[in-house]
């Protein structure tokens, strides 16, 4: 009998490798499931440095699910997940995003309007008296710092608070601040990575009235940085066929955003923003959360 | 500012009663939420014989929702919920049924695939220290009865029993299974009943593949009862227009049903039950699940 297979969406974040692990490690306590954590993607820098630190492997990549059973953590869409999700039961779901999802048995779902799915399971874990192992407690806590942007970001909840300060202490963190900075600022180092890289990395699909819309993001402590490499940038979207594209570029020290955009909704995407595009780029003065300050404005409009 | 109104499926049922009002309670405790139970129907027979026993007021009945937040619970598809829901925010859905839902914003969704919803929240209710009201908790208890027949339901699980042994003492139910005998016989005199009123009870829309469907359901003692009203029972699902109706019998005491079936998909329905219609009529034997043993057959075909 195969495990049942506990992975994130593609282009894993922390907070998607993070959970996986953490909601692995759940189910066996809590259902006595047989589990193995997985990810659709290898780490990203900022991944491999919290793994680094609390040392833990990376989940083994998967690209199908060889198995009958599955779980769903950061993520429930299908244009997010594996790519046979039709073909295999989705026994679980934990997640804090919008939900678009249908299946045809009775589920376990557990998702809240939280920073981080790492909080959501710190509340499970602790409600039914699982004990969380310290390495993946530091797991977690590095997944709300990055998801809430060190507790910064409009997403942030009290829930994201509380938990991040009881993960910290569970695995042992006595300065989160600290190791939060340096956390995020391991995300940042964009240098190394080529355009295909940086517009890839994190970018999500999202079906909008049938219009199919990509949304990328990275962090930077510096924006014009980035948009250096915009001629790049453009060659990379172009080139990977994607017809629309908002490349979003945020500075994670001053809580500020631009984008870059690529395709031929130039009317909704000012509508949506209330602001102009100017050689492809837009001001997102404000702007950090791409699931609480892109995505709904964008919906809207379709 | 309007409450958040709380509410199950249309034709409640007793677990959807129940879930609507123990819900508000939970809400308004754990999230200080301004919440109120309401109904999108008047209780059946069975759930009078409850709310009766535990001094419990039936909810308001609404037709539209006049608020901007609503919760779900018992369901979560649009066709089985209020009709203007497209027009209001799903803040939370505490549900126990396949999934087939999307929104926009993230939300609150507690789904286990127990046999009662009341046996999620006596749960939730648990594990966040909230105190349960002894009336509420005999409403729940006679939900968790309703739902598994009993405890003698396929749908039931360890949970639901925990939930019910629990539920009872909460409510000072000194005999559970003397009271739920009572609880179901109460919802079986269908004597009073139209033919009408016998079709539209418990019905359902599903949607199956673009085949809208619609199922019904009534529980007796003696089917032979049920099946002398045949003719009329058929006059009443042609004269509301259903294209394809299966009426489901279950006779309670001895776990088996038989079901009237009009519409255009004759195979589909002797291939989902494996058995021949006869008359109209299909033998189900050993089936007393809608959900667990009529839905996921019939979905398997279209």
């Amino acid at each position: 009998m195969a495990k049942t297979l506990v992975f994130g969406h593609k282009n894993p974040d922390t907070d998607t490798i993070a959970s996986a692990i953490a909601t692995s490690h759940l189910l066996r306590h809590l259902y006595n499931w047989d589990t193995e954590a997985v990810a659709l993607g290898t780490p990203n820098e900022e991944t491999k440095f919290a793994l680094s630190y609390f040392k833990l492997e990376a989940p083994r990549v998967i690209t199908i699910a060889d198995t009958d059973d599955v779980v769903l953590v950061d993520h429930n869409e299908a244009a997010q997940s594996i790519d046979n999700l039709a073909d295999v039961t989705v026994a679980a779901i934990y997640d804090h995003h919008k939900f678009n999802f249908s299946n045809s048995t009775p589920l376990y779902i557990v998702a809240k309007p939280w920073g981080s799915v790492a909080t959501i399971l710190y509340f499970e874990f602790k409600n039914n008296d699982v004990t969380i192992p310290a390495n993946i407690a530091g797991l977690m806590a590095s997944a709300v710092i990055s998801d809430t942007l060190l507790l910064k970001s409009p997403t942030t909840t009290e829930a994201d608070k509380v938990a991040l300060s009881a993960l910290s202490e569970i695995a042992g963190l006595e300065d989160y601040e600290k190791y939060g900075l340096d956390l995020l600022k391991a995300g940042t180092d964009l240098s190394s990575r080529t355009d295909k890289e940086l517009i890839d990395g994190d970018a999500k699909s999202f079906d909008m009235a049938g219009h199919q819309f990509r949304i990328g993001q990275v962090n930077t402590v510096d924006i014009d940085d980035v948009l250096a490499r915009q001629a790049g940038i453009e060659d990379a979207i172009k080139s990977e066929g994607y017809e629309d594209f908002l490349f979003v570029i945020t500075d994670i020290l001053n809580s500020n955003s631009k984008a870059i955009y690529l395709g031929d909704a130039n009317d909704a995407i000012e509508s949506a923003f209330n602001a102009k595009l100017a050689g492809n780029v837009i001001d997102l003065p404000g702007v950090v959360s791409r699931k609480k300050q892109v995505v709904p404005p964008l919906e809207q409009q379709f």
